[in-house]
């Protein structure tokens, strides 16, 4: 398929992966590349976890990684601290029991915070490459924070994994903005436009240590949609449709985000039966599910920008076998660029993202079940949920079998204020909330969106406040007698 | 002192104030320019006011504005919805009771948001000027959202206040970002530098009436600086300069903004007594208050960019008396310049602003007292928390003489998240959150920042949630107890 000339270019310091495993110190700070749940290292993790070393990492990725870290590395207690995103049941678990200290950070600033922020003081950056050279490599199924994290260490490792298609360097565009203070803006005209190439180079004296693998990610597995994502889907349509008329930033395209996940997925398939008009349908987000391949191979898609092919497993099957064609209209970017505020803002970019649950004044939870329990992080809702000109959150109306409202009195923990959503759409109904006071917010959240079954007592938690003062009015006492 | 000449230029609709303010319905939505309780129209609110009609207006402002606003026509039951801040008591109080129905707004994108983002269906504008042509205006002591303002209407009110002295134009660069999604990035490199001209133009057909008017605005107080105010001064300047040190971002240059009030206002003037080494200090934030003239006046300052000369009234005859010197050093833009997020991004600006009240785990309530009584408004302070790579909240440890914490275990409302909130600073210290978990927060906050009497029930609230589990561990039954 590939020969080894391919993959490996110049005089390269290949080992194995228990040889640079060792040469990392036992509480470094390691950055990893990955995203989405694929193109993030696999055999030097599990060295690490292997070594039976007493290892207290500080383990730093672009999103959601495999097993190899958030499992194997977490049941062996080797990581400390983990940021800034998670989707692994082990990782959740030791970061609710206080055994991992986690820092949940938005995704288009990590970068930056990595490199010059303050986030940590970074010792080695393992990589997952398709190929790699003396000063130069070339990245698998993600791009993440990978250009940023190997511009913030002295020390470098790179997986070259055989399981990755070589081809995979067709999707990437790499672009890492330069730093401020005199950081220019983002030269990119249109969302499917190209400024960079598939190469992130180095500092060729970072490279320590070059480890061969041949093992594939352990990608997203998605649900079938549900009678509840069909639901939210068709509201979602139709609002758009109405909103794509009213607009003028609408005219000519429409481009969307949706959130990492099932529904988002769904939801992502389900344009398949939206009727926009002549306008084109363009994708700028963070991650490519299965959905944008549907749409893609209907023709239905203009482009998709992204930092990760977040696909399940026969969505990257599906992918590999076709990777010329896919790679016409899709286009990996470092996640400052993919998520970056100033084009989310420039491109009039609409984002769909889910949520927990959001209250009755417009506040979504993204991240904290009961306002306590981590679930996977806040990732890149934030980015475009804060700066796209229209900001969507659906989500189901009810959680665990119709038992519990996600329309509640008060979020106990806010990820996206009142200032920032513009929209909430669940399978009841949309409620736009846009120029309304909170109280008009409240009552048609609970008219439009809420479950039936819980209206009634969102109506009397409203009535109930009512003759409190207040621009936005609680009853504090028994305002999170809701949760669990 | 000028001549007429000067003012108005061609064929203009000259009227009374009574004349301009019968055309306007009685539920117009009127958007008017001012920022910073400054350079907002005074005749034909006032005109209105006295008009005796029955008026239910929406009032969109570009941020805070005088008594002829929102105390006038607030008294008269004149304003039924009132768009994005304000600082006026009689229309807090009208808000709080629920006779205004009010949406809190951030201001970098809220002229986009009135021009085609849905906020409103906006019907005329009234817009203060210095001068005014058959197609232009040159705006007075703020340029706000006047340029989005401006291009939302088909109807055009101008006030030439002829106490507002014509050399102001000296200030003011007006660019107005075009609409996504063809957005082009703005196109500024330096905080100082200019890119535009005095002039706002607009379509001749609008403009409906120009009003003469003679009356100075009504500026902010500000107190003098309390002993609060120059503790939290010392330890910012104290962290400042080891920050400054660390990070390669600020090796020739300290580009900062400080939000709008006395706190503000105080940390501004203090920087008088910083020493930042031989870097060049920069301010790039909304408003101009009197402590940055003192910098200018000290040659402290390279150059100061903001959207309002918000002085109070001593500091606007300092300036007014040197308009040509001060111009030299001072740029004024139109809110969606001076409050991008694309560039307190790029300049690497260092964000301070206030809050009432930051919790265990970092996030900040600016808005709602208890959770329910709006104060002013979040204003700039998220454009800047959330895109400036260092975020700073600076507030007293205490309210109230000292009967109320401002550290709390939750606020009861989050304008600012902990995924945004880098650095909190009170009179007691400094607790540098970065890169910590949510418990290590707390434990800093407390023992860095809060107050010493109200540190043993801090310990004893996290003490009572250790043996809770999840990331964030709290006790949502009394959670809220602090509240008044």
């Amino acid at each position: 398929m590939t020969t080894d000339a391919d993959r490996f270019r110049g005089d390269l310091p290949v080992v194995d992966a228990e040889t640079a495993a060792a040469g990392i110190d036992r509480d470094a700070t390691v950055l990893v590349s990955g995203f989405g749940s694929v193109g993030y290292p696999k055999a030097v993790p599990d060295a690490l976890a292997e070594s039976g070393r007493d290892l207290a990492l500080t383990v730093v990725s672009g999103g959601s990684v495999g097993s190899e870290i958030d499992v194997d590395l977490v049941e062996t207690d080797s990581i400390a601290r983990r940021y800034p995103y998670q989707a692994r049941s082990t990782a959740r678990a030791a970061i609710n029991d206080g055994t991992i200290a986690f820092n949940d950070r938005h995704i288009s600033s990590l970068g930056d915070e990595v490199q010059f922020g303050g986030l940590v003081d970074a010792d080695v950056a393992i990589v997952e490459a398709v190929a790699v050279g003396e000063d130069w490599l070339i990245p698998t199924t993600s791009l993440g924070h990978t250009p940023a994290y190997v511009d913030s260490v002295d020390t470098l490792i790179v997986e070259v994994n055989r399981a990755q298609p070589r081809s995979l360097e067709r999707f990437h565009d790499n672009y890492r903005p330069d730093l401020p203070p005199n950081r220019d803006p983002i030269p990119l005209s249109n969302p499917g436009d190209r400024i960079g190439g598939p190469r992130i180079e180095f500092d060729p004296a970072a490279l320590e240590a070059v480890v061969e693998t041949d093992r594939s990610d352990e990608p997203y597995e998605f649900r079938d949609p549900t009678e509840d994502d069909r639901a939210i889907a068709a509201n979602l349509r139709s609002f758009l449709v109405d909103e794509l008329e009213r607009s003028p930033l609408f005219e000519e395209s429409v481009r969307l985000q949706f959130g990492v996940g099932s529904l988002g997925n769904a939801l992502m398939h389900s344009l398949t039966e939206a009727d926009f008009g002549d306008r084109d349908l363009v994708y700028f987000g963070e991650v490519i599910q299965d959905g944008l391949l549907d749409l893609l191979d209907e023709g239905a898609l203009s482009s998709a920008s992204a930092t990760s092919l977040a696909l399940s497993e026969a969505g990257q099957r599906r992918l590999f076998e076709d990777v010329n064609r896919y790679a016409e209209n899709v286009v990996l970017r470092p996640a400052d660029v993919s998520n970056s505020p100033q084009l989310i803002d420039r491109f009039g970019i609409i984002a769909v993202n889910s949520a927990l649950e959001v209250d009755l004044y417009g506040h979504a939870n993204s991240t904290n079940v009961n306002g306590s329990s981590m679930l996977n992080g806040v990732g890149g809702s934030g980015d475009f949920t804060r700066n796209a000109p229209l900001s969507i959150i659906a989500l189901p109306s009810t959680a665990k079998g119709g038992d519990l409202s996600r329309i509640v009195p008060m979020v106990p923990h806010v990820d996206h204020t009142e200032h920032d959503v513009d929209v909430v759409v669940t399978e009841r109904g949309v409620a736009d909330l846009r120029g309304r006071s909170p109280r008009e917010r409240a009552d048609r959240l609970v008219e439009a969106c809420s479950h039936p079954s819980f209206r009634e007592p969102l109506y009397e938690y409203l009535d109930r406040t009512r003759s409190e003062s207040g621009h936005i009015r609680h009853d504090l006492d028994v305002v999170f007698s809701w949760t669990e």
